[in-house]
């Protein structure tokens, strides 16, 4: 992932208070449903290139490295806007989805719910593309949402 | 907050990855609106009381304890369903919300959106009551929702 040389200030980032790990958790909404797509975490280069280039990034905590959703599966996420909570340490972002976020297929990464006897999880939801073949297509693994 | 004895099994919650501080990201939205309320953290116990109650528990990092939301301002959520992402360790919970989930008086935390220079936030809402009278009837301070 390419971090775009941001040297403009940008005081809603130095205002946001960061994790002592330098992360936040970014909440990802789809626009066109008002799903909620994702969560993944963001350090301050992941934040200035979503800002900049208009999709999203994360910064991986498992594989420590900075991705660019949608940079292996072609799914990226245009960002329409961008909210910030009232404490400063939450980001949500409203994206028009491309294909599906999750890397399992699935539109939203929250598809499954929690069934009426509040013990089992219950697959609530359709695949929308078939993660294999596209991810089978790429070089790289498929990227972690919230890991 | 009165942590219900729930001795039953309950598989999804231990299927969960907690952190490893023992709590996991609880994003809360709308049921309504579709708009996403507030982030705040879960361990164990605040998760079982949701489910036991049927009303959001979560669990404070800055002040060390659990809180029931809307035990202060009577703002309470009332649990539609409960949704796990992709790699069990976010969850998302769609509730009816009385009043507002914000202690800063507006229905969602997510009330400042940066302008478009990207540069600052700008408040994009109206509060829907008023924080200061609500807060000030109580004994305790007002709750606090992602720290």
């Amino acid at each position: 992932m390419i971090v775009p040389d941001t040297t403009e200030p940008l005081p809603m980032v130095n205002a946001l208070k960061w994790g002592a790990d330098g992360l936040i958790p970014a909440i990802v909404q789809d626009i066109e449903t008002g799903d909620v797509l994702m969560m993944a975490w963001m350090d301050e280069p992941a934040l200035r290139a979503t800002i900049a280039t208009g999709q999203t990034h994360f910064y991986s905590r498992s594989r420590r490295a900075h991705w660019h959703k949608g940079a292996t599966s072609g799914h990226v996420q245009h960002v329409e806007s961008i909210w910030v909570d009232c404490d400063g340490d939450v980001v949500l972002i409203k994206a028009r989805q491309v294909g599906g976020a999750c890397h399992e297929g699935y539109r939203s990464c929250f598809f499954r719910r929690l069934d009426a006897d509040g013990s089992k999880l219950e697959v609530a939801a359709r695949p929308v593309f078939d993660a294999a073949a596209v991810y089978a297509r790429a070089e790289e693994p498929a990227a972690p949402t919230s890991a």
